[in-house]
């Protein structure tokens, strides 16, 4: 054996991929995530936080190569010795460890079971600037409830979610497609074939890309691509792919008009009238319940989803444009997205379970509320207390007790107190409100010297260093004014 | 190769050691954590969420066998094949990423930096009763403060944490101890060799299990455990182990008589006076702050975390006795520690940084207020609107879309509505107050049935099921009356 070396130091880095969050991220996400979890919890939906780790079995990835298993997920091997004990991972969303869990659960359980989680999760992908291999979830799901009801229920707690969290109604729409309609009118084409009908989703799901044209191409010949290559198509007639793109662009001026062109697009398919009448209840049922078509509509052109989901499918669409890296104007797009999806319980019970739910993008929600300036970012520093005499330390504390107790946030400055430009330097950097100065001569005299920080900055701006010197964003006040004097500052902050 | 089967239906099982929380036991912990995070904030700790995900030489264990590393940790080894990528692992603690976080982050963070971290971490080990391999940790830590004032603040933070979420003055004990005045105790001792002062070290850590007559025994010669099994001594002479046991019980009727018992214990070792300074030191301080010894004290006889920690070490302690499972009468326990560590980042920069910090350990003190009765559960379920007539579903909808405007809990049954008396179960399952009834002729003549829950409940306990159908607990009101009605019921709730 080879003689065991020292060790070389360790790289502080993160693995690649992953990442930290500082501040105000952290605390921006948790409140969003308290906000989201107060509508869902007063729509009757139940926390549920489950275990991070689950048995690649349960998780439903199989075993393609024992070598290698679960490609896109982080999984290991239990046991002593690697090679005897079950493949452990951990869970690449949240959907998936529902299913284990109302599977496991289902006898202790209500019927229907409402519940959300919130969470990171974990994807074992080729990481990529702005996409990263561990990132949130906030889900909130109905197992149990066939009807649509169920469906409508979310999408109208979707908008009173967006709403909550600071999208105003207008700012946002919230789409309702059906895959029911969709797989009526693959009926009508009459493609039997499976490969056939799954080579049509597969066109379909691109329809956001290429567009109407597009999708006529990829169905018919093929096409060339963004980068020249040549995609083949389906190999459809052109009146054969007619049905598709009627249904794709079947969305009218209101939600009778989009119902008939639908209709029509369908034909005599009963799963397709079945789709139809779904998508007519819900919007009965959210009409009837105040949400109208300027919040949640029906729009046949929604294909996100259609492959996975079995019935109602619905996307949230933030509509206001911002600037993107490059200063041109884009729309937001997506933040939340969901559906009804009947088969996944199955898998472990051998019994279909109904379930519908949706998933909320609170990453990419911060980003659209950071973008319009519409967050209340809460990162004030606290408030500073200097150290002017090490020996006198006991005083330093006393004041913060004091203002912290008056519910203001304060430190002292615990680093070496020797040079005093590197605690006002400190303060800065913490982006404090204000430093408080008690200093030998100001103890004898019963006082303390306030420095208003966000003044002082706002002068700097405009001032040159001795003039910044000389103004008044200094003041003594008496050591019993001292917590007035801090609140007076920091309600003069914007 | 074997053909390939259709695979058997997988386990719904959480892995070994991992579990689930349901609603409450949810909602609870995510309070708690809220409330101590708005302590440490006030405190001016910044939140700090790092990736769950380390590289294993971030985590600081290496590798003693490169087919089965790191024992005690999840993990896996990156790469498109195995063996030929890094090795990365769930964080086992908070502490381990913090300093990676600080050591790569250094020069953009704050000096001092005071950061909160909150999260579960994740243990390989053998998993039992009421041990499971992922909990939260709830860390609050000061990294780059040399003095004892960190320290201090970092005891005074703790107390305030443990009355913010509920336990009162009197309840609970922070008690001090310092690992520097142990080290003057062995210096005194004359213990130079490393593997009798670690062998000595060892023993002390017993000291909470076998009391003062057992590390006595345990320092010398050695003695029988509770199994009958004989325990070799370090074989220490009577007189040698006569300072570490004066360490032990130096403890006096106040913080004067137990600095004075540690000087007598230390004899002339400079690093034991260091610690006995460092202990008076932060006695002053926590006194000028208000923080008497009814809620820190000093007391040598804390041993845990001494063999880890380099300077002050403090643990949190409910004072009160609860009913063990067997009815006996025991103390809570310990529900928080930590100490200052200062070597943590030099293993990535060679630069010795100073840090101090504490662990809350929130699911016990969940339990502490569990069993104490002093938790507000806040259990409610929500109002639920039965559906009596399948096609008035829109009614049923507008019905709880008023109720949540009101701020009430509700919510349609989503189930089969064809048997009332599972509405109704359902209803009782949720632990809902109350359940609305609208059939067609209620709807008819503009009222509405309300069943108290809560109420009807009570009257059940002490009724036969005739006698249950007959009291008062349902009542008609006018539709518009209908949110008045669910608040008075409200109101009634404990």
């Amino acid at each position: 054996m080879a003689k065991v070396k020292k060790a070389p130091r360790p790289k502080a880095e993160t693995p690649k991929g992953f990442r930290d969050y500082f501040g105000t991220q952290v605390t921006e996400r948790t409140d969003m995530l308290r906000t989201i979890a107060g509508v869902y919890h007063r729509y009757g939906f139940d926390a549920l936080e489950s275990s991070a780790v689950e048995t690649v079995e349960a998780l439903g990835k199989f075993l393609p190569d024992v070598d290698r298993p679960n490609e896109g997920v982080f999984a290991w091997q239990e046991g002593e010795e690697e090679g005897n004990g079950d493949w452990l991972a951990l869970r690449y969303d949240l959907t998936a460890p529902l299913a284990r869990v109302y599977a496991q659960h289902r006898n202790d359980l209500p019927t229907p079971y409402r519940r959300y989680a919130m969470g990171p999760v974990w994807r074992n992908e080729k990481p990529g600037p702005g996409r990263f291999r561990q990132f949130y979830q906030c889900d909130a799901d109905t197992v149990g409830a066939p009807s649509v009801a169920a469906d409508s229920e979310i999408c109208a707690m979707l908008a009173d979610c967006l709403e909550a969290v600071g999208i105003p109604r207008g700012d946002y729409l919230i789409r309702v497609n059906n895959r029911k309609v969709l797989n009526g009118v693959l009926e009508a084409m009459g493609l039997s074939e499976d490969t056939q009908r799954d080579a049509v989703l597969r066109t379909i799901d691109k329809f956001d890309k290429v567009g109407e044209s597009g999708v006529r191409a990829l169905l018919g010949k093929g096409r060339l691509d963004a980068s020249g290559a040549y995609i083949d198509g389906v190999g459809l007639a052109p009146e054969q792919a007619d049905p598709v793109l009627a249904f794709l662009t079947s969305k009218g001026v209101n939600a009778t008009e989009t119902l008939d062109n639908l209709r029509a697009a369908i034909g005599t398919s009963e799963v397709g009238a079945e789709g139809v009448a779904e998508l007519a209840e819900m919007a009965d049922l959210l009409a009837a319940q105040g949400y109208g078509t300027d919040r949640i509509e029906i729009d046949p052109s929604v294909v996100r989803g259609l492959g996975y989901y079995t019935g109602p499918v619905f996307e949230a669409e933030l509509t206001f444009e911002i600037l993107d890296e490059k200063g041109r104007k884009r729309q937001f797009g997506s933040v939340a997205g969901g559906g009804r999806y009947d088969d996944l319980v199955k898998r472990f019970t051998g019994q279909s379970v109904p379930a519908t739910g949706v998933s909320i993008g609170v990453d990419r929600l911060l980003a659209a509320l950071h973008a319009k300036g519409r967050i209340a970012s809460d990162a004030a520093g606290p408030v500073v207390v200097t150290v002017m005499d090490r020996e006198r330390m006991a005083d330093y504390q006393s004041i913060v007790a004091e203002l912290r107790e008056a519910g203001i946030r304060a430190e002292v400055y615990l680093g070496n107190p020797k040079n005093f430009g590197n605690q006002l330097k400190y303060a800065d950097k913490r982006g404090s409100p204000a430093a408080v100065i008690e200093g030998a001569d100001e103890k004898a005299r019963g006082v303390v010297q306030v420095k208003d920080l966000i003044l002082g900055a706002k002068i700097a701006e405009n001032a040159t260093l001795e003039e910044w010197k000389e103004r008044p964003s200094q003041y003594e006040v008496p050591r019993d004014q001292l917590v007035a004097k801090i609140r007076d500052i920091l309600e003069g902050q914007g």
